[in-house]
């Protein structure tokens, strides 16, 4: 039975890498406790008597029918986390597609197109600070050399990284080969902003709103805190805090969103004046000229700012991603199998997004009853996995065995 | 001649701790840079044939005659650094108080009472916390149980900081017999607020501001920058951006100073609304009245602000140094042996202003002309340190040669 097999998986990975102190995860990428997920993937892999593959960018793949045959059906998401995340975006995926082929077997269903459980690496960028690293190679989007730059906080670089946990970076870039053998992949997510109602536990993925992340480097004076003149300082907290309020105000009249979350401050003293506040900017809107006006207008503000504090501001776009429109095709063909289930917009990217410019791409979201994630707080009713779990084997059955 | 010698160490000090990258001093408690600087103290105390003694504290004393003998008069600063700080705060007392020493002795000066030169430990507080450690526990204004409880930002602990040092932590306290001999202490410093014009080389401190630090802890919830609609969130970091802009605007109504210039995110994701934002506020005022008000304002607006954002603020006053006077009768017989120089406020603590409270204390100030400090664009003009050198030399003969 898939429930029992669910709530068996679910359990063995619920203590992996979570903390005691927060109750969140910190499954980061080539980490000890991401190698523990990826040690868990393999043997599901291992014990369903799946082909264990392991892609030249650490992605993992468990292989039902013969991977070279080509028009293969692929399912799954990714097992890491963001700092103190929660426990179901990317996990619920991977053990629902488990889950959804358990079920299709229990059932002696025939397949006639190769399927594949995916699990792929570095999703949330915790690490390196770009997320999606594993399909963003594969799919050809972020090269080799691009990745060789990127390093930790603790300035480790990736190929080090992921040389140290036992894989070979000189291997990774584009995988056209092995993408071109996949006919269509489905993700299925944990819904992430309270968009399903209660009788709506199972939702498809219309498309992602296009997104980025932009650095603001406020450039002031550090100086003595208590000693200082009001009128000689050049304080840039208060050029900082004068955009983190404009941006919510921006966003908010262009039904857009703006969210300053990380921040890195010099010296960071109690008694001394910044010299830099660094400040990163996270908007995304349902289009992009829309974006690109709430952001302009956030810059705006931000110099603006600056200018009465005797502040210099710079910004530094750090990533950026186009709207992705899921194929309307399969999307459709989606949501006719599950009889009709709503269409929703994500402000999230995903892996899905990625592969959506190299692949027929579909998504499936799980029902979040408080729109939560990316927190210890994030949580999907078992019922609504359930439902999600056969609504994937319902997918997926269509796809392969028809 | 006092000039060569004050170039000399000067010369010597500049480089240790220096970072190339900022040009700033990373002189923290018990770490390479200050220990470097601590063995300088030591040399030039012998290299005089002056009595070497460190204290029970931690506190380095150089002596000129016999240190028994009680109502010494004593000079000297600190030598360690904020994080990045600038050259002159701190070592340019020392230095100073070395110099004038030798300006003395070769004018042939007899000396009536005995003189001592001192650095003080850990003065920033940049390490553990907590300013003026050195001179907190020997005015027993700081207890050992205090002490012993600090920790750096690596959860090393004071005591044990100070044994790897090879300093002994048991010996750590009051230290009223040594500050019961000292009659009279005097600390040249650099002026740090651009209170002295250009004919102004030299002044002499009126008053310590009250001043204290108040740490304001925002509670939000972590969510998903991406999906979280406005209208769930509850970002703690649009209410700490109005705090910071709050308390500017109090303060400056008010005549007083409030900085935030300290700031720590939890989970400090660029995806993430945060969970936790932790502000540090430094506050000082003219008086004790007027900065509880201040304080309270922006505790206040704080609060409204928290309401507003669905954020609750939780407000921890983390030290507090009420209002210095310093000894009216030595400031008095400063100034009128220097002709008359300027008596200044200031906002900035100083073992001086501790030791107000033990000792008779009188500052002098050298002259700032950009008014930076605690940055490494700190400055003071080489004619104006040599003046205060000169003014020092000749309080000093005042004090102990009548």
């Amino acid at each position: 039975m898939s429930e029992d097999s669910f709530r068996r998986m679910w359990a063995e990975l619920l203590p992996v890498g979570r903390s005691a102190a927060s109750g969140g995860y910190r499954r980061h990428a080539w980490d000890g406790a991401d190698a523990e997920c990826r040690a868990w993937f393999r043997e599901q892999a291992e014990s369903r008597g799946l082909a264990y593959e392991l892609d030249r960018n650490g992605n993992q793949w468990a292989w039902l029918g013969d991977p070279e045959a080509g028009d293969a059906v692929v399912t799954g998401s990714h097992l890491d986390s963001v700092p103190d995340g929660g426990a179901y975006d990317g996990p619920l995926g991977v053990v629902s597609s488990f889950a959804a082929l358990d079920e299709l077997r229990s059932r002696g269903a025939e397949f006639r197109r190769p399927l594949a459980v995916v699990n792929f690496g570095d999703e949330e960028g915790a690490r390196f600070g770009v997320a999606c690293i594993g399909s963003r190679l594969s799919a050809g989007v972020l090269s080799k050399e691009q990745a060789f730059e990127l390093r930790d906080a603790r300035g480790t670089r990736l190929p080090d990284a992921m040389e140290k946990a036992g894989y070979d970076p000189a291997a990774i870039g584009a995988d056209t080969d092995r993408l071109g053998r996949v006919g269509a992949f489905v993700e299925l997510h944990v819904e992430q902003g309270r968009y399903l109602t209660e009788d709506q536990p199972v939702g498809v993925a219309g498309a992602i709103w296009p997104h980025g992340r932009w650095r603001f480097d406020f450039h002031g004076e550090a100086n003595h805190a208590g000693t200082t003149r009001i009128e000689d300082r050049r304080d840039p907290m208060l050029s900082y805090a004068s955009t983190v309020l404009a941006a919510r105000e921006r966003a908010r009249s262009a039904g857009a969103l703006a969210t300053f979350g990380k921040v890195a401050v010099e010296p960071n003293g109690t008694n001394a004046i910044a010299s830099l506040v660094r400040g990163w900017l996270d908007s995304r809107a349902a289009d992009e000229a829309t974006l690109q006006r709430v952001v302009e207008e956030i810059r705006a503000a931000a110099v603006e700012h600056g200018g009465r504090d005797g502040v210099r501001v710079e910004l530094t776009r750090e990533s950026f991603t186009p709207v992705v429109e899921f194929d309307q095709v399969l999307r459709d063909r989606l949501a006719r199998t599950l009889g009709g289930v709503p269409v929703l917009p994500t402000g999230a990217g995903h892996d899905a997004g990625i592969l959506a410019s190299a692949v027929p791409t579909a998504m499936l979201f799980v029902r979040n009853p408080t729109g939560v994630s990316h927190s210890p707080a994030e949580h999907a009713e078992e019922a609504d996995c359930l439902a999600g779990v056969a609504a994937l084997a319902h997918v997926l059955e269509d796809l392969a065995c028809r």
